[in-house]
């Protein structure tokens, strides 16, 4: 296959697992004339009924069930120029099953998911030169099935899978510009994913481990403050072990960026009280497995990921809230 | 003060905190026909009621209530030639209030409490001459008030406060064992404290932040039996740096002898089911600090302790049992 995306100007475009943020993007780009399909399962009904509803603090996007693609399987839907996985990182092994129905020779696959591994994953699948990459910086909810409630739309920030940024690349993050979603591209998606788990392994994991906490009760208690930090330090050395230089600046930035957030609850300490499953591997334990595997010692990321797995396997967290 | 027991043959003996601990061995001395005074308040009208029940695997014991000495304040009891204290460990404060009144020139006060501190604090408080320790391996819990299971009766170990054995320490193992209790004398007191604390900081730790889980599934996690070995080796480095070396074989052997225990659950466990304080700062806060004060690095325990301080806070692994 070459990188050039198919169809550049009208791409066919598939969202593959049709959650918050899945559904927050798809609509979006639908909304702005794009054809897009919607891979959902448990949704399906409500959203063949009602529609989609993005609600975001400027305005309201509805896409009424006549103007909707959506579909319960990927047969119905078939080959696509651009699939955007959605999908939790716990449902990765369905890759396979769900994404090869919607490929031709040169579908570009993006991965909005979590943490590290699924980059990897789908590229061992399907082929590296099918693969980009994007990271979400948005606050977004499902509120029930069909309606997504966007309370900081933030930013995507778009990058290939180990190769510099393509032309490829610069179409699709066009496709969110003009969408009205800000949208940057990077020519190291790899450093992208390291940066964002700096925030993602302490607040995420500290907010459940401590006992279900809000991140103002980590950055109200020196101790668990501490913790924090001393965990992005942790991460940092790893990504420094594999080339991606994290300075201490930026640490700094990203504890200070937290306290102004009040009682802010992360993405996982949401699914844990909600009782879904959380993404334990993706955010904790790959990156734990690249720190050994470059012999980077990461105590307290260690002791995080064996307590979350416990925790989480125990559901007594989510009892707890 | 002289470091002879007053009374030796027929000491007034005060238990101060009648818990499972304090009322199991407050009522095999008191059976085997030593004077002793309960100071009690929760349980004291159940108590003067019904009398004091210890049931052992091998035998019952009972005191009636006109063969016990119970009471509220320790005004009522005074002066006592040797005072136990069996109080948690987060009542600390109360010692000046509840100790002072039931000292003599020449009364031994004896901790029989958990972790680190509580013989500093009682020597700070009362004179490091008064102080011994003593150290129970026992699985007793209270069934009711009044009430005392005893499912295996273990050993206590005893010893001086910074000093070898004397003649007073050995007067009172022998009162245990006169009693049928097994005692053991030791010279070395912090040295057993720090040997305890080798088990207690990652088990009952970590069966508490993993989830509330007893100790054959931290065991059974490979994960989580390699933190409490990691832990156990940091407890290790912070009892060396204080001049106590405990070997890998005792490590190693006290993570063998978990093994066989099954679904038990560490005290700090039950106390945290049962919505009780946890204490936290003698078994966690106060080793670390001792680690601390040495440079020795404990990033397990550091992290372990935060957690701990906030899940028993928030309460809310209490309301996931």
């Amino acid at each position: 296959m070459n990188l050039a995306l198919t169809n550049a100007t009208s791409p066919k475009i598939v969202i593959v697992g049709s959650g918050a943020i899945g559904c927050y993007y798809g609509a979006r780009l639908a909304c702005a004339g794009e054809e897009v399909h919607f891979l959902m399962r448990n949704d399906l009904a409500a959203v063949r009924e009602r529609g989609l509803t993005v609600a975001t603090p400027d305005e309201t996007f509805h896409l009424a069930p006549a103007q909707l693609h959506a579909a319960a399987t990927p047969a119905e839907i078939g080959p696509c120029d651009i699939v955007f996985v959605a999908l939790k990182t716990t449902a990765n092994a369905v890759f396979r099953d769900l994404i090869t129905p919607l490929l031709h020779a040169n579908t570009a696959i993006v991965t909005l998911q979590n943490g590290l591994g699924s980059d990897e994953e789908l590229a061992a699948a399907f082929g590296p030169e099918r693969i980009l990459g994007g990271l979400c910086f948005i606050c977004v909810n499902r509120l029930a099935p069909g309606e997504i409630s966007c309370t900081s739309p933030g930013t995507i920030s778009l990058g290939e899978y180990r190769r510099p940024a393509t032309d490829r690349l610069r179409a699709i993050a066009g496709k969110f510009t003009r969408a009205g979603i800000k949208a940057a591209i990077s020519d190291n998606l790899m450093e992208l994913r390291w940066r964002k788990l700096i925030w993602n392994v302490p607040f995420n994991g500290l907010s459940i481990a401590a006992g279900c906490v809000t991140t103002d009760k980590i950055m109200g208690d020196p101790a668990l403050e501490a913790e924090a930090a001393a965990l992005m330090r942790e991460v940092a050395a790893a990504a420094a072990a594999h080339g991606f230089a994290i300075s201490d600046n930026f640490i700094q930035g990203q504890l200070e960026r937290t306290r102004p957030m009040g009682p802010y609850k992360p993405s996982s300490l949401i699914d844990c009280l909600a009782g879904r499953e959380v993404e334990v591997e993706s955010i904790w334990g790959e990156p734990l497995r690249r720190a050994k595997a470059r012999n980077v010692a990461t105590p307290r990321l260690e002791m995080l990921y064996a307590l979350l797995r416990s925790v989480t396997a125990q559901g007594s967290a989510k009892t707890s809230a």
